[in-house]
C-alpha cells in the first residue's frame, strides 16, 4: 500500500512522498526502509535524525528533518498505529470449516462461517455465532452461547451455560464459568462445598488473557460488562461484576461480589477483597492491595491501599525510617540533657 | 419439591405455609416467588420486609413479617443454604461412559460407571476409580491413579504416577505433577536441571482450583493432605505439604519443602518462602508475604509479615509518617531553641 | 549400579564400602538401605548418626561415623546429587512416533525420532527438530519452529510463528505466543485493540513452568535468552526481553518492553513495571515491586523496591512503629514541659 493510501484510510495529513511502499509497521527503533513507524511522545523527535523508517506517524509541529522520512500528521499518532498495524498486519485467523477431527454435540448449532479448530468439543445444545472462530483443543461446554466474531483461542475452557456476547476475545487457556471457592465449615471442622451452578455473562467486546480465571456463583451471576480488557493469569471470583471499558492488568485477583464499576484501572497484580465497590474511573497502580470499597475517582496504591499521594509520600519516609528514628534517640538525649540543666539551672536561679 | 420436605431434608423449623413448591435457591437480592434464599446476617432481616423469595432460611429469633415469606429456621442458615443448593440444583455431571474420540491405553484400568470425555487421553497403567468423570481433553498420565467419585474438569493435566484419592475435584486447566523448580548452579553460571520425578499425592476430599500448579519434587513428595481446599491460579512448589482442611485463596504461592499444618488459612496472594513450617490454624491475611515459620493459631498480615494486630496499628501510622516526620522536625527546632534560651539563661543564673 | 562405579560418573571420592548397590536418590529423612542421599550443609552433619542411607554425599572434612553410611565426597554435594537424580532415575520420555490420534497439517516438517503425543496439533508450516517430545493435548500453531530436543509437556500453547531454540523444556498449560495486553484509548472511552502479530523467540535451554504465558508484541519481539528458568504462573508481557540464566520464581510479572539483563534471580510474586532495565545480576527478593529501573548487581526488597539492606531495616522499624510516635508524643510533652519551665526559670533568673 501507497503512503498516500494509507494516509488517507488513517485520516493523516501527509508529509513527504507518498509513493512509497509501506509493507510494514513496526517499532521505530527497529525500523527499516517500507516501514511507518510512531513517535508518541515529542522527547524521542530525534530518532527522526536517525531512523530508517520510510515513514513516521507523528503529532502536528513536529518538523521533518532534511533527508528525513516522510510524516503522517494527526492528533493521535499512536491511535493510528494501531490502526495502521489492522490495515497491515495481515490476520492470523483460519477460514471457516469444521475440523474433522473436532467433536460437536449433535445439536449444537453453529452459525454462518464458523471456523472450528482441530479436536475441538462442542457440547450438547451449545450456540456459535456467526463467524466466530474455534481454535483448536477449547472446549465448550453444554449449553454455552457465543455471539457473533467471536476469537477463542486454543485450548480455552467455556464452561456449561456460560454466555459470551459478540467480538468477545478469548486467549489461550483462559477458563470461564469454573465453580467458584465457595465452602461452609461443617461442625467437624470440613469444608462442604456449595455447589456453584449460576451464570456467567462476558459481554460484548471483552478480551480475557492467556490462563485467566472466571469462575461462576451458587446464585446470582459473575459479569464481565463491554468493552472491559483482562490480561493474563488473572482471578475473578464467583459473583464479581466488572465494569464496562475497566482495564485488569497480569495477575490482579478480585474476590467474591465485588463490584467493579466503569472505567476502573488495576495495574499488575493489584489484589482486591470480597463484597467492595470499586467506584467508577478508579486506578490502582501495580501489587496494590485494597480491603474497602473505593470511591469513585481515586487513584490508590499501598498495602493496604490509600489515596497514591499519600502512599508516596509515605513511601519516601519509609525508607529513611532508621534514620528518623535516630533523629527520635538523639532528640531524647538532648531533652534528658535539657531536663538535667534546667533542674542545675533552676535552684542556682532560686539561690 | 415443597417447602414442608425441604425443611425436613434441611432439619429446619418451619414457620409459615409448607405447601409452597420451592423450585430455586437465590440471593436475597435477586429472589422471585418460588426461591429459597438465606440471612446469615441478623442485620440483613429489614430484607424479610421486601423479599419476594417464598421461603428464607434464618437463624432463631428472627420474627416473621405479615405476609412475609416462611421462614426456615436453623442455627446455620449459609450451611442449610448450602446443603439446599445440592437438593434443588440439577447436577452438571455427565453420564458414564467412554466417548469414542478418548484415547485410552490399553492397559489402563477403569472402575464401574466411569465417565470419559471426549479426547480425553488416560496414560498407560493409570486407574480410574469408580464413577470418576473426567471431562473433555484432559490428560491422565501413565501410572496415575484416581479414587472413586472424582470430579476432572476439561482440560486438567494429571502427571504420570500422580495419586489422587477419593472425591477429589479438580477445576478446568490445573496442572498436578509438573516438575518442581529446581536448578543446581553450574561452574559457567549455568543451571543444572534436577530432576523432579518424585511423588505427588492429593489426599480425599481435596478440591483444586482452575489453572492451579502443584509442582512434583526431585526426592520426597508433594502431599495436599485430606480436605484441603485450593483455589484458582495456586502455586504449590515440590516438596510442598499442605495441611488437613487447609484453605489456599486465589494466586497463593507456597515455596519449596514449607509445611502448612492442619486448618491454615491463607488468603489471596499471600506468598510463603520455603523450606518453612506454617502451625496450625495460622491465618494470613490477603497479600501477607511469610519469609519465616509461623506459629500455630497466629494471624498475620504484611510483608514481612507481622501478626495481625501489629501490622493494623503500624499501617494506620505509616500513612500518616510524613506528619510523623513533621513532628520531629518542629521538635528538632524546638529543642534547638530550647537549649539556645538555656545557654542564655546559665550565665545570667550564674551571674 | 555399585556405589563404586556411582563415585567415578560423579568424580566423588569414595570413603566406604564401594560394592554396595545403590537403587535410588532420595531426601536424607526418608533415605533406606539402597538410597543416595547428601549433606549441603555441614549443619545437618549430624543425620549421618542415623541416617539408614546406604551412602551419603558430603563436602570434604566431614569424618564418617563408625557403622554409618559410605560417603561420596566432593566439593559441591548439591550438584553431585542432581547428577545422581540423572543417572539413576528412569526417564519419563516416550518413544518417538507420531500417534494415529495427533492431527499434524500435510506440510509440517518433523524431524528425526519426533515424538508426537496423543491429541496433539502441529500448524501447518510448523517445523519440530529432531528427538523433540510433544506430550498430549500440545497445539503447535502454523509457522511455529521448534528445535531439537525440546520437551513440551501436555497441553501448552506454542502459537503462530513462534520460535523455540534447542532443548527447550516446557511444563503443563503454558502459553507462549498469546496477543500482548495493548489497546488504546477511544474518543468514545472505548479501548481499541492494537493488533498483536510480532514475534516471541524462546532461545536455547530455556524452561517455562506450567500455565505461563509469554505474550507477543505488535512489533518488535519477546525474547527469553539462553538458559532463563521460569517457574509456574510468570506473566512475561510483550516486547519483554529476559536475560541469559536469568530465574524468575513463580507468579513473577513483568509488564511490556522491560529488559532484564543477565543472570537476574526473581523471587516468587516478584512484579515489574514495564520500559524498565533490570540490571545484570540484579536479586530482588519475595513479592518486591519494582517501579523503576535498577542497577546491575543490586538486592532489592519492598514495595516500591529500595535496596533490600534499608528495606530491612526500615521493616524493624516499621513493626514498631506505634511505638516511636508514642515516643514522640512523649517527646512533645516533655518539650512543653520544658518550655513552660525555661519561661517561669529565665524571670527569676533575670531577678
Amino acid at each position: 500500500m501507497t503512503l498516500r493510501e494509507l494516509a488517507e484510510r488513517l485520516h493523516c495529513r501527509l508529509d513527504g512522498d507518498g509513493e512509497v511502499e509501506i509493507l510494514r509497521v513496526t517499532g521505530i527503533e527497529h525500523a527499516a526502509p517500507g516501514d511507518l513507524t510512531f513517535i508518541a511522545n515529542p522527547k524521542y523527535q530525534g530518532f527522526l535524525e536517525t531512523t530508517r523508517a520510510s515513514a513516521v506517524l507523528v503529532t502536528p509541529g513536529v518538523s521533518r528533518p532534511a533527508n528525513g522520512p516522510a510524516l503522517l500528521v494527526c492528533d493521535r499518532p499512536y491511535l493510528a498505529f494501531a490502526q495502521a498495524l489492522g490495515v497491515l498486519v495481515r490476520a492470523a485467523l483460519p477460514g471457516p470449516g469444521i475440523d474433522a477431527s473436532a467433536v460437536v454435540a449433535p445439536d449444537a448449532r453453529l452459525g454462518d462461517a464458523v471456523s472450528v479448530g482441530a479436536l475441538v468439543v462442542i457440547g450438547a445444545g451449545a450456540t456459535i455465532g456467526d463467524r466466530t472462530v474455534l481454535f483448536p483443543g477449547t472446549v465448550i461446554g453444554p449449553g454455552a452461547t457465543l455471539g457473533a466474531d467471536c476469537v477463542i483461542h486454543a485450548r480455552v475452557s467455556i464452561r456449561e451455560r456460560v454466555q459470551l456476547g459478540n467480538r468477545v476475545v478469548v486467549q489461550d487457556g483462559a477458563v470461564i464459568g469454573s465453580d467458584g471457592f465457595g465452602f461452609v465449615r461443617q461442625a467437624d471442622g470440613s469444608h462442604l462445598k456449595i455447589p456453584q451452578h449460576a451464570d456467567v455473562v462476558i459481554e460484548d467486546d471483552v478480551e480475557i488473557g492467556a490462563n485467566t480465571a472466571i469462575d461462576r456463583p451458587a446464585v446470582g451471576e459473575t459479569r464481565i460488562r463491554r468493552g472491559a480488557k483482562i490480561d493474563n493469569l488473572v482471578q475473578v471470583a464467583h459473583g464479581v461484576s466488572v465494569g464496562e471499558r475497566t482495564l485488569f492488568a497480569a495477575q490482579v485477583g478480585i474476590a467474591g461480589s465485588t463490584v467493579v464499576e466503569e472505567d476502573v484501572v488495576l495495574a499488575g497484580q493489584v489484589g482486591v477483597a470480597g463484597h467492595l465497590r470499586i467506584g467508577k474511573g478508579v486506578v490502582a497502580t501495580a501489587q496494590t492491595g485494597v480491603p474497602n470499597s473505593v470511591d469513585a475517582g481515586t487513584m490508590i496504591s499501598g498495602y493496604p491501599a490509600i489515596p497514591n499521594r499519600d502512599w508516596l509520600k509515605s513511601s519516601a519516609v519509609f525508607r529513611n525510617l532508621p534514620a528518623l528514628k535516630k533523629r527520635v534517640v538523639e532528640l531524647e538525649q538532648r531533652i534528658a540533657e535539657l531536663e538535667e540543666k534546667l533542674e542545675a539551672c533552676r535552684p542556682s536561679s532560686e539561690g
